[in-house]
């Protein structure tokens, strides 16, 4: 960010501008005003990504351990396929085993960015030293950040916003569901049994110091983030980001790059406001929402929730679209099938919200309907999003009949676009038989 | 229509009120004024519902034959697990095998009101009898309306807006995908073969008076919609609007329930605009949208394309969506589990989208978060759209240890709820072992 102000531009802003299909100015601009970031720490080596106005909307994968399964392979694994179907950054959210050994692992198995939760570290290491997590020390808490930033992370959630007024605020007006950031907990939890301020939030300027030592960057955590559609866009929730606009522009002026997390949970009609609100009080940085999820009865199918929430969010203007697999709110996802659904659940909704923000996506969406009016099955398989299962699905319905004649079972022969291509005169299918 | 406009209260209109949670006054006069259908053929006997303004959005399930794939008890099964899985309607597509023996037996096995597109079967009557379909009699067309309607079906596909001119139009400016409507590319292929009008268009006023003796629904098609998100909301596909908005007007002259069908691809920072136009044209007639789908680069994914587009649509006033199959654009559904996948993905869109538009409707919503604060996964369960997918995710990932505290493997012994409800003391989860 310094070099941007400064009017540099470096080999990350053009290696971007080039990915973007934009002119480096554009992106040297973007760092600049803080409303591009590009995550990567110092001791990292990879292709950078770019998130923010006008660029492509990026797509975070969730991985990591939980207290419960620990399997370091799988995790890798996991981390792996989520980059081969399309995960711009990775989050290693693990919260069993050697927490150190895990981050280093994944890290040298993916060539994306890598984000953390590092007071969930903390909270751990108290936990597994029989120690309660209320009774986490704040040098603890500060130590772990500097770890993570000195192995590598490209960017880490830092719940700064969670105040203790909130906290008191919210304990005197309940909520459906209080919180279920997990990060967020731990601090606000923190907070009402000390009795004292966010060590996060006092001690903002050192973590501003950090990550400009390492070139990570923050990413201001939603802990108040609504848990069910009835607590979406309450006091909470809008009182932290209240308190993070004014994060953002202390990091904008450290020259730290940042972005702002969103909500959850958020019925269809608020996803637009949400991400207006963040627009205008954030001054248009990044915006990287979870979900959102637009309603909460079906659990199972939560990486469809989010996408019809994700798609709408990305068309109002996020950026970032964090993942939700078919697993949430029912358990880890233990399976490389639940990571790849979320992944292209999640690579569906940035898409269709892209056509709206960037004139040159539906050059994508053109090819494919090219291979279609021609029956040109091949390329179709090749453009799609997921060509494995495209070819699972038309042969597995396909029959002698249909094969020979280059249509798909739906239709068969009575294939719309046949028959009116005799009719047209088409020469774009002349190579199927057309019996019509 | 008659009766409703006549203020008199059918029982019909009271059971789709009490349904709704909503006056009986309220049915009747959407109903005079067309805005809400409830298709039920004289023949049949079924709970009604209704479609339209301020209703619960409705969803339906194709399923049928094809050519090449005819198997009648794989398509009961079908229609009978769409019903299962919350479907409010079916409709028989069926394009192989006997189709009046078909449409019979998947009637008899259902409890909602059956659709069909009764030009296929016209279409095919004429391939059968190794004749082209371009030269299908118009007697043979109207026969097999008559033919469905005494048979009893309760709603049907009417390509009538499909005239010569947006034909000839089309021929001399062609789309990307010149037309995917099966039916109604038979029809405009007939148009431009035999340099006549569409029978559907010039007999209209017979297809009025045989809906209303039969009482059957007419589904106005909508032959020229978008084959892909590049075609979208062009001349052809709003053209045919126009003709479909003087239909709709004279359908309710006569006092004929009659519903307007919408696109198709549509990308998304159009799909609004599309309803709303619907909506003017056509003075808030029920509109049923075959999606929309918002981007065309997922095959084997559409159901989660379709998800996104529906509950925008909806949002936007759409009543009634068609699902979707992850098997679209690449075949027959011949599973099971594709149709419940279409089924449960339109249905999650239909209820996002409820939420904006019918105050009552959170309430699902509220008790699901409930039981969510409370740990208690049985009410989780029995609230999810679909139990036994929630249960097996639950089951599959649980271990003994999360088991034991009533957690899940996601946060396991780090569950924000139960971190939280210590320093709040609340007793909502008090019969959980919080170990914090």
């Amino acid at each position: 960010m310094s070099e941007a102000k400064q009017h540099k531009l470096t080999e990350e802003m053009k290696f971007v501008a080039k990915e973007e299909n934009l002119e480096p100015e554009v992106i040297m601009k973007g760092i600049a005003n803080g409303r591009i970031i590009i995550p990567r720490n110092i001791k990292r080596d990879f292709n950078p990504i770019g998130i923010g106005e006008g660029l492509r909307i990026k797509i975070n994968a969730n991985i990591g351990t939980s207290a419960d399964v620990i399997d370091l392979d799988l995790e890798i694994r996991k981390a792996k396929i989520a980059e081969k179907y399309g995960a711009d950054t990775i989050m290693d959210l693990s919260t069993g085993g050697d927490l150190d050994h895990i981050r280093k692992k994944i890290m040298e198995a993916i060539g994306v960015p890598l984000g953390t939760v590092p007071i969930y570290q903390a909270a751990i290491e108290n936990v597994t030293n029989n120690k309660a997590i209320v009774d986490m020390s704040p040098d603890l808490m500060l130590n772990v950040i500097e770890k993570n930033a000195k192995d590598g992370v490209d960017f880490m959630t830092l719940h700064c916003g969670v105040i203790k007024n909130i906290m008191i605020h919210l304990k005197e007006h309940p909520r459906l569901m209080s919180m279920v950031s997990r990060g967020g907990t731990f601090l606000g939890a923190w907070i009402l049994h000390n009795d004292k301020e966010n060590p996060l939030f006092t001690n903002y300027d050192y973590l501003l110091d950090l990550a400009k030592e390492y070139d990570f960057s923050i990413s201001l955590g939603d802990g108040l983030r609504p848990g069910t559609v009835l607590d979406s866009t309450d006091w909470a929730q809008l009182q932290e980001l209240l308190i993070i606009s004014d994060l953002v522009k202390r990091a904008r002026k450290a020259n730290v790059q940042v972005m702002v997390e969103g909500p959850g949970h958020v019925p269809i009609h608020e996803v637009q406001a949400n991400v207006k609100i963040e627009k205008s009080l954030c001054d248009g940085a990044p915006f990287y929402v979870l979900g959102p999820l637009v309603t909460d009865i079906a659990p199972g199918y939560d990486h469809i929730v989010a996408a019809i929430g994700g798609a709408l969010a990305g068309m109002a203007g996020a950026d970032y679209l964090c993942y939700v697999t078919p697993s949430e709110h029912l358990g880890l996802p233990t399976e490389e099938k639940d990571v790849i659904e979320g992944v292209i659940a999640s690579k569906i909704a940035a898409h269709a919200a892209d056509l709206a923000r960037r004139k040159t996506e539906i050059d994508w969406d053109k090819k494919m309907s090219e291979a279609r009016a021609q029956l040109n099955w091949d390329a179709q398989f090749q453009l799609a999003i997921d060509p494995e299962k495209a070819i699972k699905y038309y042969n597995r319905n396909k029959t002698n009949q249909t094969d020979k004649i280059k249509a798909c079972t739906m239709c068969g022969k009575y294939c719309a676009l046949k028959i009116l291509a005799k009719e047209f005169g088409d020469k774009i299918i002349e190579k199927t038989q057309c019996n019509f």
